[in-house]
């Protein structure tokens, strides 16, 4: 093969495992309807910083969605994938305990969604090593989501960044999840799960496997861009923190850049910013943006901001005073992640003690 | 730099850092046999098949006087190790077991040596996820073991393979020996956990350093070939296992093969099964093997062989009957490896307890 026809099979080929992606997922969705309680579902976030708009409607509020289902849901906080590509832990203390408090105030219960830390599970951890034994450096080389990530952080291909479509099979599959909600983004890291869970009982567990094949669910939430068009980043400034106060969100949304013509109408493409903007309204009032547009019209960016002000304020009130009510009491915050931390301890003992005994390794 | 510049420059590299090690070993020998206690090695071995007195000249014996003299001794049995390079754990209880029983037929004692298996570690193997994230990938690749290991085993390189020298910084580092006994082979290995240390020391642990950067002790014990002259291998049915029966010992050794000249003579390179027979004769008894050549003289192949059989098996008889009688006790076996895990695991989590503190992954 020419490297053309190289470039244009693997097109194919990835085209088409989008596709069976994505058929898997709405079965896996419609089967996750009728019978919410068959479903384990495992998705999880890295504790670098605080949630925003965008984490709320691409993720969170999906997730208390399926806890109020009834499907047994588990949220890993990932704070090992912190260090894939810095050098640095810093606040990461403080990280992970505001990512618990937007999780509650978002409407996530203990009681029924298992949160927990991935440097607490060692028995979750220790499934790396057989799980590397499944797949081939160039398995690992050919993921696109570990080039990408490194080539964003500028820095060398670090051994963490490298395996971590592994870690993330360690995690959803310690709990068997057979269920990961993802963006397009991470449909690999679920194919080499499921590559995972095959291999291994293929080789080990023929007659009673131990890992479901689990099925990615396509989220179809819509991208919320920054406040100034471009990608929500922490190192832009653009996102609308889910735990800022209203004055800071009000102080955010002010300072945003719009464009010169007055009369605001709604257009991402040839209007990223005030097409932001009407997003972002449009998402907390459960509005079209261009009915939105049409109504402030000629009233300009100024009047297009406020109207965004109060509605993003209006829509995180609930949320912000949950959270602050919460966060008055630190411990029973610290006490719902040793729980969580406790509990994922005991699958995950359970689930290695299967793991060995699978491969003959109990002496 | 042209490419015979770089590898020069590799080369002289090598050397150096070779040079560097071996004044490294034998200063930390001289420390050793002043102050053992101040000492903790670790060493261990792959359970892939029976010890043969290849493992009992090149490391057991040096395991059990480093025992005698009072360093903390400990021994791990590296049964993830098994599927680095091949499909299959079979027969892996068996193998770790019969580690035991020889083990401790050669003097390793339970009291003093801590035996323990990989696999029964999760704190230890934890350890992995933090050390992957200091060293690159381009280091990883750097590692000769690595490939020559790979390109033996006639095998994809396995993401397992890839990281093992940093499954070997865990296992060298939890339970935080500074010295480990080794072949020239793997001083790489070595290596890379010193940096590893050293790394994880300046990154995360400036004032309280958690890890100390372990030497390397060459070892000078003398390489025995195989019945045949060729390196002892599994594959080659050439090498004399510490366990097997006497009636065994003096079959193998009657069909190893000779040369057509009927006097003894000692010589490695003209006469290489000659005088592997002789070197195995010599290192059993103790004396000289060009004096036992000498002392068979015209008697030829045969009488030598006599020789041979006589002395392994005389060596062996204490070894083989103490084997025997712990043997009769695997539940006892059991125990002691159990007891082994058990106190490893009370390291490796205080270990990881100190590496959370450090990296702040305390909530």
């Amino acid at each position: 093969m020419t490297d053309e026809q190289k470039l244009t099979a693997a097109g194919n080929e990835m085209s088409a495992s989008f596709l069976a992606a994505k058929k898997r997922s709405d079965e896996t969705l419609a089967k996750l309807e009728s019978n919410p309680s068959s479903f384990t579902m495992l998705t999880g976030d890295r504790p670098t910083g605080r949630l925003h708009l965008g984490h709320y409607f691409g993720s969170i509020r999906e997730r208390v969605a399926m806890q109020e289902r009834g499907v047994n849901t588990n949220i890993i906080i990932a704070d090992y994938q912190v260090i894939t590509d810095r050098d640095t832990t810093e606040h990461i203390q403080d990280n992970v305990l505001n990512l618990v408090l937007d999780y509650m105030a978002a409407g996530i219960d203990p009681n029924k969604t298992m949160m927990f830390t991935h440097s607490a599970v060692p028995a979750e951890n220790q499934l790396l090593l057989p799980f590397l034994s499944l797949v081939t450096e160039a398995e690992l080389h050919r993921n696109p989501t570990v080039k990408s990530e490194m080539e964003a952080s500028g820095h060398a291909l670090t051994g963490l960044l490298l395996t971590y479509p592994v870690h993330q099979a360690c995690d959803i599959l310690f709990c068997k999840a057979n269920v990961v909600p993802i963006g397009k983004d991470n449909l690999p890291h679920v194919e080499i799960t499921r590559t995972i869970a095959r291999r291994f009982n293929e080789r080990y567990a023929k007659k009673n496997p131990v890992f479901p094949e689990p099925a990615a669910i396509l989220s179809d939430a819509p991208e919320i861009p920054g406040l100034d068009g471009r990608k929500m980043s922490k190192s832009y400034g653009n996102s609308i923190m889910l735990g800022a106060t209203a004055e800071e969100t009000a102080k955010l949304i002010k300072k945003s850049p719009t464009d010169s013509e007055r009369r605001i109408t709604f257009g991402p493409i040839a209007r990223p910013q005030v097409s932001a903007l009407l997003t972002t309204a449009g998402l907390v009032t459960g509005r079209d943006p261009k009915e939105i547009a049409e109504e402030i019209g000629d009233a300009g960016a100024g009047a297009l901001k406020q109207y965004v002000i109060k509605s993003v304020n209006e829509f995180l009130a609930p949320h912000r005073e949950r959270r602050a009510e919460l966060a008055k009491d630190m411990d029973s915050i610290r006490d719902i992640l040793h729980d969580g931390n406790k509990r994922a301890n005991a699958i995950a003992e359970e689930t290695l003690d299967q793991v060995r005994e699978a491969m003959g390794m109990k002496y």
